[in-house]
């Protein structure tokens, strides 16, 4: 296989994007991405995309995105895992530049949640869990994280406000990111006070679904420095999975898909988790963020909360996550998430993060799908 | 890159499954599959599927149809570019292995339509096309190929007639397929009597929507001997896109994408349409049969109806094309159409095609999506 690197990154503001389209923000992402790496076409585009069909009655993203960016005629095709979709687009890109079989390629993430009511969208989300035997029975996303979270509290004996210090750092962090939906700091009284979504999962335990697009570039590494003054290489990409519905993982409070995905980017990339300087993790809820801290070896089981607690995920602590303001400040941009993770990684490793800038050249991004089902590992290098 | 062979295929019957979910029939190709390869497990799992999120409110296909085949844990994601999602699973999979990251590939196509009504089905069917400038004034794909069939006739003049035997043929090959959908060859004045479905496609023009699942197990070249006693090597594989809109085309007549991933798959394999002995083409509605055998190189401009009319896509003939009953009597099973195709292909160059069988060592299989904005062309040798 041939080294990856990423030499172009763009993206859209995270938010409510009542005057433009789906294919209007991939537009705008790609063309971002690729002015960053100043190229103007490639040999393939892969888009990942969790709600277009049942959101916008528009399915076929590879071709219409391909269409309308400029790109007419080169291979694309859409790539789904629920809300992984974006990580699991980079890993598909990843691949095909690996295969040697193409050059340049350009991933976009995009999602346009707001083209239809907030229940519908909802309701579309839910499509992420086990239609038969979850989402047939009512239950939402939302409401399955909202089960998973009461568990935590119980098996590891944590209230309610331990989740805090998640909300508080994405929110700080967001404040600095220019892209961000949200960007004002919360305190730990707003938290608390915060309205309940599905107990105990309050307002500001959950990210905010949104629309949003995000790109990369990706090329071989032997001419990433050719084209791009501050190449950042992929040096891992795993990709794992989970019994889809939640009864029926043999321990609903560790995510499996996490942890062997994130041991397969250990392994490819020769790395452990006291190497990772920074880690964009999925803070849909702000338990899936204690629980990926686990699963990944930064924090004991049951630890999480204790780890955001004491300081360690800011961005002076010893493993910032959520450092441009995660899914919750960002904003969940469903199907774009996942290349989000990857553009702010980048920015980070480039040193363009502005006032968030850590130090550090090995960053780590973790995006998962429904409630733990799919995750995609990737970690990168200055 | 590594070179990719077929070692494994499977199918379930195409038709109306009542009494199987779509989680059932993607679970029977695969341990099909499998048991055809003397294998119990793979490294990662190509999902293609359209409709599932439409009609079943079922996301995230990868984890789930990996967690129901048994595969628990592997790499898995779902492919889809319309009804071009299965040939697509098939190159991401051949991708996979051929970047050297992947050994033992499954990839499956599955689509359950008969959990919607035909009305239903056929709208979210129609998201294969623009929605914003297609769709959305109410075409559907069947209106879309009515149009484009009518201004065949006009150009190239020809009548609704001489499209016949196309669908003659398709029937006739499906009487001997014991998965095809229908079983019973037709006559040249069924084909003229049948009802209209969007004039000039008539009910013989067009392909059934049904449900189904084909999957294949591919491998590095290398072990494929030691694996199975007749792999069957993917000598190319090629995709290619068109602009979405059909108006948006320079010669909605022509169909780019196809020619473009043809060529891809040719020169990859150092062969040109004289060396390709059989033609698994994409006949949605018999207008595209014709239009795929121009676009590729086996009729000219306006003649693949005459192609039709003097006998050589017979299996007789100097290209037969759907040999196994093709998409008009085998069935449309949207996103699984392209495994299908695969699976087709392989079966006849392993001498296993029974009663249908054709000689020669090198086929080609060509699987469309929407009215021809995505092309996926593979080249298999036995």
């Amino acid at each position: 296989m041939r080294e990856v690197s990423i030499v172009g990154i763009g993206q859209t503001k995270a938010g409510e994007h009542w005057e433009r389209s789906m294919r209007d923000l991939a537009v705008d992402a790609i063309s971002a991405a690729l002015k960053d790496a100043g190229l103007e076409s490639a040999d393939a585009l892969y888009v990942g995309n969790m709600l277009s069909g049942e959101l916008t009655a528009q399915q076929h993203l590879g071709a219409l995105v391909a269409d309308w960016a400029g790109l007419e005629g080169i291979e694309a095709v859409r790539v789904e895992g629920a809300d992984a979709s974006g990580a699991l687009a980079v890993r598909q890109g990843y691949l095909g530049v690996a295969s040697g079989l193409q050059d340049i390629v350009v991933v976009c993430g995009v999602e346009k949640t707001t083209d239809a009511d907030a229940e519908t969208a909802l309701a579309a989300w839910s499509s992420a869990l086990d239609a038969e035997y979850e989402s047939f029975h009512g239950v939402t996303v939302s409401a399955m994280h909202g089960l998973l979270m009461r568990r935590y509290m119980h098996e590891f004996e944590v209230s309610r406000e331990d989740f805090a210090p998640f909300a508080l750092n994405a929110h700080k962090n967001g404040v600095n990111n220019p892209n961000a939906m949200f960007r004002s700091a919360i305190t730990a009284e707003a938290f608390v006070k915060g309205g309940m979504l599905a107990d105990p999962i309050g307002m500001f335990d959950a990210a905010p679904l949104c629309d949003g697009a995000a790109a990369v570039v990706l090329c071989p590494s032997d001419r990433a420095g050719r084209i791009a003054s501050k190449p950042v290489r992929v040096r891992a990409s795993g990709v794992a999975t989970d019994r889809l519905a939640l009864h029926s993982r043999r321990d609903p409070l560790f995510l499996q898909a996490a942890y062997a995905s994130a041991l397969k980017a250990y392994q490819q990339a020769g790395v452990g988790p006291s190497d990772i300087k920074l880690f964009e993790l999925h803070d849909s809820f702000t338990v899936m963020a204690a629980l990926s801290l686990e699963a990944c070896g930064f924090a004991e089981r049951g630890k999480g909360t204790r780890l955001a607690q004491e300081g360690a995920i800011t961005l002076q602590g010893r493993i910032p996550i959520s450092t441009m303001g995660g899914l919750k400040a960002r904003g969940h941009a469903v199907g774009a998430t996942g290349v989000y993770q990857i553009v702010e990684l980048a920015l980070q490793l480039r040193g363009e993060a502005g006032a968030n800038q850590v130090s550090g050249s090995l960053g780590m991004a973790q995006n998962i799908g429904g409630s733990g089902a799919t995750a995609v590992t990737h970690i990168l290098e200055a």
